[in-house]
Parts: structure tokens; C-alpha cells; sequence
């Protein structure tokens, strides 16, 4: 994430603007006919690991995936810098996912094709932080560089949780935000990042009052307590209603058309999740936009990376198939008749 | 299998007999270029998902898969609604294959991109019944709706097996048909099924003496008593040859020409099959002929689906690979030198 | 192994030479537009099948994969004639890998698409032996047939390790070759291979002296030492030293330009390997450059198979992606700015 320059976001999301007819499906391209993604996920990951794969394919690419916690040969002693070597000469570009804080950058130095960071554990999960802040301009319709004076609410757990860490390195590219951190104390924003951001001229206020947190905001950013973070006998786990937003709570406090993300999963079990079933009909949900836009934007890495986002209306033609418009069950009448 | 019409089934079998020089690889079409299929099994079931994520192929489609039987999301407590929700956005299509009856609806019930059934446990396995029914109409060289008369016995597990109610329900559409249900008392077809059959206007004859039952018959369709399904202390598990066809049975009792079908897996071990191996040189024998059709069936259905039949035509070309006329390992003479 | 002909490697090699270019990203082509590669592995190895899928993306041409031990079928009862003939009908090719020798070849016996060795268990692994015979002609700017009266030092476990017996079994198509064969007398070579290599022709020494082995050779091959392999009690454990190059060694005996080899994986664990990690900078380490090769000759071998070798050029065209010339992790700057 300290790679991005705001310059860095503005490319990226031109290029992702440019991407959402294929990925909407309207258009189709080759351009990356005949190169092969290796799509290693030593975690289980299963829709990140889809949303990549589906992303190299709409660009016209093949994927060979592999899913295991090691390679076989791994198994058998061999180094990450043999894994790595070995693998790179068969592929054009790799999406590594681990469960280890700096094994991806481990994999990506001994080789000469180029590693996308698909989650390291506790470290980083760029992609996910970078759908985000596109997802969070589009429901503004503001463009990286412009999101200046936004209030936005940070919910959950804001100690542990790799995302909310990654999009705020993200957002502080931006000047003069407001971040409202709601959480447990024993979940608070870690000191170190509310100075640093403090440091970049933006304010913080934390908060543990859910109510009076999201009250005057634009966005909401919930994330999901993992109960096996807690220290035990934490007061949190017999609270968990205490950080979780529904539609009577929203009504009451939330200022109209406050914008609802999460980065998902929900956690549903016990009938209630961080952003409650009842709000799965308002237009300010955005939690399924979140991750339909994970197509087009790595998509736009996977392009800008591999040096063709120029030359993707080259083998671009209209999509033959079918584009849904109607939700439900479909019958098969409509099909065959 | 409900929503079927028997209009339908012959609009798909038409689109089905167009699909075959793609099946058998003497031409290629790219009519699904750029569409993404969801190939999610969420219990094993290899044979299928390999017939359909081929079938994709062939039409020019890439296929992305799952084989675990949750996604690791829904084992952080995501509800269906969110996996479906979110996966369909990735997706241009998608296949499930789930162990509880009802579960593939629901999975359809959130999403705006179509769901074809894999098979949802004791529910149904609608493709399985198409390219039964597709099968044993080329066999005979009839169309649907063509079949009146016909006397068809159905062997084995008639009570559990769904195959068996899918496909009657399929045949049902046809008139006057003779259903002669073969089969051990306790594994006997379900009385609402005979009677509902009774009152379309077939014949329902119920025998328990395989040699009666397949004595003047069109079809065999034979299927695998599975053992767990026994009542203990069943006597069918110490009898199990009374219902098994072997070459030296078929050839006394059976009209020639009789159609042997199985919707596979035949059971071999204790190397004894509901049809013996030693039928296996009969060109009565449909089984592999009805896996063969599987990947037809299943490229009519997704080009329907996808609104594409009538375009297959458009990006067609003759195959320039290999077609091998031959059986048995090949020699690195017949080809290197 | 037995089915090459010194005339069947020449031109399997001609053809590995012409993918060079694809295996190398700087052309693609669609050649197998449309066709399906059923790459089934009842045992993991991971690489395999990564190359051997990515070799047939590379050629424009679909995989569909299994990793598990058996399908769902097998467990069902089902024998591996109507495994085969089922997922044979799906395909245009097979790739077979299994833990058991001969359970390739019964596979493919039902069959009529081809069917590729992937490995065997402990009998044959034919596409490693390719590889490396390719790779140590190019590293010595040979063509097969040409080899004559070249000096080989075969190391480490040469009694149980297929890789070199299939590898000997293709050199010994060369004529006067001297094998030094590099072994702990529990590990050395088969008495009857040394016979049969004798009787062609070549001359085979035999040491337990890693220094005087290695000290007059062309090419050394070494292998990784199993320890599950060795008879209880064993001194070779203990003295697992003795069979490993390290830079000082290599620089001490070996002839300048040495071609240093390896199946791979190296084992790692205790931080030393057969080939020593400070050998990786050197250029005559080959090793790499044997797992790149494997991509090249499995196209070729797919090419020749599905007879297309001579029709690649037909949908060439230059690859319009990026090349890689540099090691190492990417910075962002060089993508975005």
C-alpha cells in the first residue's frame, strides 16, 4: 500500500473506468490472449481467488490455479525461492494469497514476473483497499484527489482488522478528512495510526458510542468482530449489538444517504450481522457494489501491469450473450419458448 | 424439472442435434467469448463438473470453479444471500451442485445471472434426465413427443434413486408409455408416483422378477441399489445378483435390439455390475453414449440460457485438431515419426 | 520411455525449438482453439500440472483439471475402464498422473483420445526425462543423436529415483557415452541397468567418491537423496554430506562450464541441498532453465499429438503483452506514473 502516490490512484482508476463495460459485460476483449495467470492461494480465499480469475479472464487470459496450503514439492524441503523460480517460468504474472505477513514479498523477490499481493495475513490486502476507495468515489461521483472534507465513520474492529489499516493508509493520500473510529476499547485504532494520520493533517475522533459515531458522516465502514481476537472475558462478545447498524438506527441517526460499505463477509450467524438484513433493499448499501467493482479494478491492474491498458479497445467487440436485467428464479418459458 | 414443457424439450433437443460437430470436435465456435461460467460444487461430484465446465469450453467460454464444500466466507458465517450476491457479480452464469434439496434455489432466489440445477441431493438433476431422455430418443430415432407406446423397464432402486423420477417425469410428457418398475418390495417406485403416472394415461406394470420385467421391452433403464440405503436386515443385500443383466440374461429374455441404459456409476466392486462388463461390447449398450451427450445437452442449455443458439453458426470453423478413429494405447511411432 | 526412437526425438525436439517463441510470451497462437485438455492428477504434484496446463493454454486450447485421489465415482465402485471411457468422452487429450505403476497405461487401454504419462509412481515420468535430454543438448549447443562421447556424472539416488533411470534409458539412444555413476552403495544404480548401458555400447563407472566423480564430467546430474527410501540403520543419513555440491567443491574439481542438473525439488531443510544454494548465481546451474524447458517440450508433445505442429504459425501473431527483463519485486511507480 506504501507504493500508492495519489497520482499512482488517479491512473489506476482511469483505467478501471474504462474497464466496466467488459466487466459489466456489455463489451468483450482478447488482449491478453494466450498469457496465463498463476493464481496461488496458499489460504483459502475462495472469492478473491474467483474475482482474480474471473478478472484475467475477461481480459482474454487463461488461469492455472492452485489452492493447497503448500506446494507438493514444498512438502518434499524445497525453498520459497525454488517454489517461486519454478513457477514464475510458466507463468506471465501470479496473484500470491498467504497466510504469512511478508511471504508474498518473499515469492515476488526471486523472480522476474510480476506478483500481485492477493493477501499476506496480517499484513496487507491491496486489492481490497483499492476496490474500496474506487467504490467509495463512485457513490460520490468524486474522483481520487477530490474526496477533501469527508467524514467517514470506521466501525468494528479497527485494532486487528487488516483493512480498515490498508484503506486509511489508502484515504490519507486525500487532505483534511475526518475519521470517526467507533469501537470497543479493547478494538480501538492502534495510537501509531491515528498520529501518523493526525500527522497528515487529517482529524481523528474515537469513539465507543455506535449512535453517536455514525451520526453526521458521509460513509459508514463496518467491518466484522472476529470473536477470536478478543482477549478473554472481553465485555464485547456480550455487546456485539452494541457496533451493529440496522435499518431503525440508520433511519434515526444517519444523515440521508449516508453511503453503507463493509468489506465482507457479513457475519450472520445468531440472525444479525455488523449491517443488518434489513438494510439489504437501500440504495446506500453499497457492500455488493464493493464487490462487483473488484472485477474492473483488477482487471486495470492486471492490464497496466502487464503494459496493455492502451490496447484493450483493440479485440474489443460487443458481447454476444445475454445481460440480465430481472432478479429471481428464471423460468425455464423464458428460455425455450 | 417441472418447468418443462414438452415444446421445450424439443426446442432444446433441436439446439442440442446442432451442437454435436462441436461436441465431437470436428468444428469450433467462440460464440462465448469472454463469458465467465461459476462451475460451484459444493459436493463432490467430478464426472459432472468436468462435463460442464467442458461443455463451456467448447461454446468458447472460461470456467472458474469450486470444490470445497463451503466457501471459506461461509464458514465466517456469510449467508447465502451475501455468497450468491457476490459470486453472481464475478459471473455471467453460474452451475451449483449442492447435497441439500432446496439449497440451489436458493442460491438462485438473490441473483440476477442464471443458475442451472447440478444436482441438489435428493432433489433434482435435470441434465442427467435431458441427456437420458436425448439418449434414448437418438437410439430409437425419435423426437419428443414421438415415444407413444414405447415400453420402457426401470431396474433397481426405484424409491431413492432421483434419476428415476426425473426422467419419469420427463417421459410423462409423452402419451400412452408402458413403465414396467423392476425392483425389490422395499425399493419399489413410490406409490404417488405410479399413481400420478396412471392418471397422465400410461401404464405402470410392478414386478420384483428381473427376467419377467425385461422381457418385452424397448428400453433397460438400470440403476445402482445403494447399500446405505437399505433397511437393515434387508434381504435385497444378500440377493443383489437378483437384479443384475448380464450378457447370457439379455440374451435369453430380451428382444434384440433392446437399449441398455445406466445413468452411471455402475457399481463394479465384488466385480459384479448392475449390467456385467461382459455387455460391454454390445452396441446396445447407450451408457457411455449417454455421458457422451451430456456435454450436447449441456452446450444447448447454456447457449439458450445465454440467448446465443442462433449465433453459434457466426464464429465457426473447422477444427484443425486431431479426431482419433482409434481405440487402445497409441505408439510415439504413429505420431513422431 | 521404450517407444522413442533416436528419429522420434529429433523431431520432437525440431518442434520444441519452433514453441520456443510462445513458451517465451513473445508470439502467441490459438492453434488448439476450442480443444480440452483433461488434466486428471490422482496424486499432487503441484508443478506438473501447472506446466502441463499452462503448455496447453499457451497452444490457445482449455483445461479442466482433477487433483483429488480418485473421482467421486470411483468411490462409488466404479472401475477405472468406465472412469476412463467416461471422461474420455468429454476431452481431446489426457494427461494421467497416478501413485501406481501401470495405472496410466490401464487408463489409457479403454480409450480412443490420448493419453499422456504424467508420472507414474515408481515407473515412468516421461516428459522429466524429455526435458532434461532437451535441456542438456541446448546447454551444450547439441542436437539429439549428437551426443557421442560425452561424460556424465549421475548422482545420488540412483537405485529408487525414476528420473534417472528414465533419463539414462533416453541417453543410451546416443552412442559412446561414459555414465559415472555417483552413489552410497545402498543407493547405486541397478546392476541390470548397468548391464543393459553396457551392452549398447556406453561405459559405466561406479564410486562412492562424490570429489573423483564429478572431477572430469560434461554434465552433472544430480538427485535428491528420500531418507523414507533407506534401509533402517543407514550410514547415508548421517553422512547426507557426502553426495552435496557446494560453489567450493564445484570450483575445486569440476572442469570449467560443468552443466550442473537437477530434477527438482532440491531439499532444503537443514539448509543445505544437493546443489547448494551458493551455486545459484552461477550460470552453468541449469536447473531453472529444466523447468522452463518442460513448458516448450510439452507443447511440442501436445502439438504433435493432436497434430497441429505444423499449423502453429496459421494464428500466430506477436504477444501484446509485457516482457519482463528484470528481477526482483515491481515498484508501482514503474507501472502507474
Amino acid at each position: 500500500m506504501e507504493q500508492f502516490e495519489l497520482a499512482h490512484i488517479q491512473r489506476l482508476f482511469e483505467v478501471t473506468d474504462r474497464m466496466l463495460p467488459y466487466a459489466r459485460r456489455e463489451r468483450s476483449t482478447r488482449v491478453l490472449e494466450g498469457a496465463v495467470l498463476g493464481n496461488l492461494f496458499f489460504e483459502p480465499s475462495t472469492r478473491s481467488r474467483l474475482s482474480f480469475g474471473a478478472a484475467f479472464n475477461r481480459l482474454g487470459g487463461y488461469v492455472r490455479e492452485t489452492t493447497g496450503f503448500a506446494f507438493s514439492s514444498m512438502a518434499k524441503g524445497e525453498s520459497v525461492y525454488d517454489t517461486s523460480r519454478v513457477v514464475s517460468g510458466y507463468m506471465d504474472i501470479l496473484v500470491v494469497r498467504h497466510p504469512e505477513e511478508g511471504a508474498v514479498a518473499e515469492f515476488a523477490a526471486a523472480i522476474n514476473v510480476p506478483v500481485i499481493n492477493g493477501g499476506d495475513g496480517p499484513g496487507e490486502h491491496p486489492t481490497q483497499a483499492l476496490l474500496d476507495l474506487y467504490t467509495l468515489c463512485r457513490e460520490r461521483g468524486l474522483h481520487p484527489g477530490g474526496l477533501g472534507g469527508m467524514r467517514i465513520a470506521v466501525v468494528g474492529d479497527l485494532r486487528y482488522g487488516r483493512t480498515v489499516h490498508s484503506l486509511t493508509k489508502l484515504l490519507a493520500l486525500e487532505s483534511g478528512l475526518t475519521f470517526v473510529c467507533v469501537a470497543p476499547e479493547e478494538l480501538q485504532i492502534p495510537d501509531e495510526l491515528v498520529l501518523k494520520l493526525r500527522q497528515q493533517g487529517h482529524t481523528v475522533e474515537l469513539t465507543d458510542n455506535l449512535a453517536e459515531g455514525i451520526r453526521d458522516v458521509d460513509v459508514i465502514y463496518a467491518t466484522r468482530v472476529q470473536q477470536e481476537r478478543l482477549p478473554q472475558g472481553s465485555t464485547v462478545a456480550a455487546n456485539g449489538d452494541r457496533f451493529r447498524i440496522d435499518a431503525a438506527l440508520y433511519d434515526k441517526v444517519c444523515r440521508p444517504g449516508t453511503v453503507l460499505m463493509h468489506p465482507l463477509p457479513r457475519d450472520s450467524r445468531g440472525g444479525a450481522s455488523e449491517l443488518a438484513d434489513d438494510l439489504n433493499s437501500r440504495p446506500e448499501l453499497a457492500i455488493f457494489r464493493q464487490t462487483d467493482n473488484g472485477i474492473p479494478v483488477r482487471m486495470a491492474l492486471f492490464a497496466l501491469v502487464l503494459d496493455v491498458a492502451d490496447q484493450v479497445a483493440d479485440t474489443d467487440r460487443e458481447a454476444r450473450w445475454y445481460r440480465p436485467e430481472r432478479f429471481g428464479v428464471l423460468d425455464t418459458r423464458d428460455i425455450l419458448s
